[in-house]
């Protein structure tokens, strides 16, 4: 083979296990160079697929692939895999609208044998399957591929205490430790990794060297004198650490293993960024890229958004909340850096406490803090909040609590699609007791409704979108919101026949104002979905002929299903017409196009309006 | 002192410490006759009391309450607390209407440092607690009672795993093994505590003996020789185990621990039902008595209930559907006898998977299961299934695999209070994407849909309520329903002025049938709430005056609200008032009076409608 076209070659893992083995170092600089070059031109999540190559490689070169199923924890490692099963020229669809997904996702392709795009979720879904395999007795291997930051989830742990339903079966978890989660490591998992690494036959040094691989058959040789690791005392055969770039090691352990009953822990080392300098250098940043960038140029330090974020308007006010009070202190369950709160934890390093990838935790440690006299603030993505929605119910709710819950992500997402859209929090929250719920129409507004928080003594959550808002400057000044008014933000000047009142929340706000231009509607400003402006919409459903709401989230269980249960309370019957979210899965995306598509800009409000009501055209314009 | 009366005088923990250490085990005597007598007169909890008599003792002896927290995990093993701390004479009304709760509340008591009733939550909660104490420069210790049981889950693990945050700071861990969770354990985590058990310094035999109690300047003295335990590695001072019926041992112990920077880890090992022979030979049975029993005698075997209860239905049916259908396997996570699933398990060892107390994981499972071609049936209560909310969202319901969840004790559940309240089960199940949800209103309905679910390709969702139904017989023979469809079971007659359609889901039905005939309404049982039966309410609503939806469960977000939403898509306006469990914590006490209490049952709901739509008592009766 001459240079740079063994890849080209591979369309599915058959035809890499018809290469020999001196051909795979070749194939696995080829796959570095496809994978830079690609996520370079439709950005997407680097650092992570750089370090797996040589995994990737070594899996399905070694087990049979779809029979045998590999499960990648959190799935955007998954590039690679994509790449060499038969998606190598859809990569330049990557995370676009119609394109191929950033996470494996099972109707996409038979070689992606479980979703994944949550963390921690992969040791349980291969352990369902080694014993779906053993009960339909089907020979096959499980496989879940997990990287450390995962392993600090507790559902991994829950995971791993089961393992026992895996005796004897081909169950393999792999441990992908690149002694880094999306933030760097925290907790006592990682130091406990560390000592794995730091000693015995390990030493970290360049790929080029030969290390010595733990073998599989001494593993199970060992008796109960060798002193056990974390792992070990779950019951798994633990096999490593071995260095993860090094394909010959991993291809023998993993041939060594094949052989042998599990189940079997193979601890990999690996380094985040593997081969481009600039990543192995800050992992962090490259982590993941929202756009194409240049190879030679790099990922631009700040590419100075148009406005601010969200998350760096939560972030600076979590600087001054906390400089006003003392009480203020900062969580984040691993996601320090995408909520903004890279300046708060420089300020205050002793009243920041990212607790690692453990949502269950984070918000249960908040209750503790609150329950002791302090202002927690959970600062958390929407779709990550379902993961510690009983320890929000059971340990802040109940006990109405002042925790305060900083709604990142809320709404439409964009690339990284359905399994992180954050569509179901208002229906999940506004049912709970003692719940404050609000949704920022803008920057100021956020920065204002989250010191409005601060000063509650239940519960509050505050949710916001992705990216940025209206582009509205925030105050300095904070004022505390009266709680559960919205306003009215313009009145219907009685152009059209039919009198509209759009009830809008949090970023619908700005395209119902668009769209109520069109039409002539009334429009208000709802802020507070729990507890409802009941008055406002009393006011609004008797002197109007009709009712819209408009959220950026589910319309079963959302703030328009609110509204509703409003006016049947009120004894009020008009009609009412809910726009939001639909009932289906929303897919990776442009999210502008995305909430289009949903009907949720304006002229998608507009058009729905007209729809319903039958207004002409020319009446209102 | 002479005998039986020094618990008399203990009001406070103050009491306590005030006496000499020679009275104490007169004390834990007394405390343990007072608690097997309170408790058979009340039901509740008893074995997991039994067996902290002398751990409860100690710890207010050694540490300073309420200064000092103690978080007592899972909550259900808090009555020795509540009985020095105040209250000791209230004991007699527990669990009832107006009386005191089965687990610790904060607004109960001063005492009562964190709510708890859901397991898993102290480590964490107790670690906000350490760390508030140090941010806010207050020296206190706090204490998190946690058993082998709960530390299966993940949360547990998280919070380990972030004991960093205590370091050197005043905070103890203490491990409650009595070898038994609810259900007798399972998991890797049990197996490594009994290795810990077995070897060493311990032995177990009788209270009387005197043990070694590995001392804590020893274990803070312990060099890298030592073999690690599973809880070393995380970071804590490791000591024990200790004999947890042994006074001595368990204060020399506290208050070396109390000299010693944290954080600590004390394995107490102790006895479900210690001290009462019953108990002691059988803790699962003795776990919990619903009612008052003779100590005598002892928990009668079967008191043999008027009818089924559904938990009976659902195991009955699961074991019927392994039988036709081979795919069928059932988990649970460590709630196999409350579910009904004991016979399963005789009958069916190799597919029963009792995951631990791990709901995540057990959600997760079942996916992976699902994905490759299982029909897996998670038994889960409602209030339980908010640990796992994520899980079926992001692994179930996204992937849309044909998980059964069949959700027990939904809606109001007696005894254990506002913890254990399965209300929002349809509020948050309802806005996820591909599920179908639906309510059992009787036994044999409960069969049949749980036959239904079996027949399709999505994840589904039966609920019905704790304890028993209307008393119908169940059909052997097993029938789908269709998929979406409600069915009317009464016609209003004519005799009122305003023709009244009630929208009854689940439980509910049956009382509404009875309002029905008090005020001459249509009755229509919906089965689904989600697909809702829109061409039913269509149907309805355009032949009726006004709509009444009942179930029981929140209303906020509820099954009523999506009927307001159907109404609002179908175009259709007419009064609707929505009749279910209100937006406040309901308490503890005998579930029939709960429910009236919230207006849901025959008069309840008759009488409200009446108000509603100002129905003369004479007209309709």
């Amino acid at each position: 083979m001459t240079k740079e076209n063994v890849l080209r070659t591979i369309d599915s893992p058959a035809d890499l296990r018809r290469l020999h083995r001196s051909e795979l170092p070749q194939l696995t600089r080829e796959l570095r160079t496809f994978l830079l070059d690609s996520v370079s031109r439709t950005g997407g999540h680097l650092s992570s697929n750089l370090g797996v190559v040589e995994l990737t490689v070594a899996l399905h070169y070694v087990f049979d692939t779809p029979a045998d199923r590999i499960v990648w924890d959190v799935g955007h490692q998954a590039y690679p895999h994509k790449i060499l099963t038969g998606r190598r020229e859809r990569m330049r669809t990557l995370r676009q609208n119609g394109g191929i997904s950033g996470f494996p996702v099972r109707t996409e392709s038979q070689y992606d044998a479980f979703g994944t795009a949550h963390s921690s979720t992969s040791i349980s879904a291969a352990l369902g399957m080694a014993v779906a395999a053993k009960l339909q007795k089907v020979k096959r291997y499980s496989i879940a591929v997990i990287g450390d930051g995962a392993m600090s989830a507790g559902m991994a742990f829950e995971a791993m205490n089961n393992v026992g339903a895996a005796e004897n079966m081909p169950f393999l978890v792999i441990l992908n430790d690149n002694g880094m989660s999306i933030s760097p490591p925290v907790g006592a998992l990682n130091a406990c990794l560390a000592r794995l690494t730091s000693g015995r036959d390990f030493a970290q040094t360049s790929t080029e060297a030969e290390y010595a691989c733990a073998s599989t058959s001494e593993a199970h040789a060992k008796g109960p004198n060798v002193p056990d690791t974390l792992f070990g005392e779950f019951g798994f055969h633990y096999i490593g650490p071995i260095d993860g770039h090094n394909l010959n090691a991993l291809i023998s352990a993993l041939k060594e293993i094949k052989q042998q009953p599990g189940p079997h822990f193979l601890h990999v080392v690996t380094k985040k960024g593997k081969g481009y300098s600039f990543a192995e250098q800050d992992p962090v940043r490259y982590h993941h890229s929202k756009e194409a960038f240049g190879l030679k140029e790099g990922i631009k330090p700040s590419s100075a958004p148009p406005g601010k974020s969200y998350s760096q308007v939560f972030g600076e006010w979590l600087c001054d909340a906390a400089e006003l009070d003392s009480r203020v202190v900062g969580i984040t369950p691993a996601m320090g850096e995408g909520s903004g709160m890279v300046r708060f934890a420089e300020l205050f390093p002793h009243r920041y406490f990212d607790v690692g990838i453990g949502e269950q935790h984070a918000v249960t440690f908040a209750a503790g803090l609150a329950a002791d006299g302090l202002k927690p603030v959970v600062a958390i993505y929407s779709t990550f909040l379902q993961r510690a929605y009983d320890q929000l119910i059971h340990d802040v709710a109940l006990q109405n609590l002042p925790v305060i819950f900083a709604i990142d992500r809320a709404g439409v997402v964009g690339g990284d699609g359905a399994t992180h859209l954050g569509s179901y929090d208002l229906a999940f929250l506004r049912c709970i007791p003692n719940m404050i719920v609000m949704a920022a129409s803008n920057e100021n507004e956020c920065r204002q409704m989250l010191y409005t928080a601060l000063q509650q003594t239940s519960p509050t959550a505050v949710r916001y979108p992705r990216g940025g808002g209206t582009g509205v400057e925030t105050e300095r000044k904070m004022t505390a919101i009266p709680i559960g008014k919205g306003e009215v933000l313009r009145h219907a000047t009685g152009v059209s026949k039919i009198r509209i009142a759009i009830l809008a929340f949090g970023s619908m706000v700005a395209p119902a104002l668009g769209a109520a231009n069109l039409i002539d509607a009334t429009v208000a400003n709802m802020r507070f979905i729990k507890p409802l402006d009941t008055d406002l919409i009393y006011r609004l459903a008797t002197t109007h002929d009709a009712i819209v709401t408009v959220e950026e989230g589910c319309v079963m269980g959302g703030a328009g299903s609110a509204c509703a249960e409003a006016l049947s309370a009120l004894c009020v019957s008009l009609p009412v017409l809910h726009l939001g979210l639909p009932d289906h899965l929303i897919d990776h995306g442009d999210p502008v196009k995305l909430l289009a598509d949903c009907g949720l800009d304006i002229p998608g409000i507009a058009a729905s309006i007209r729809t319903r009501f039958q207004l002409p055209l020319s009446e209102t314009q």
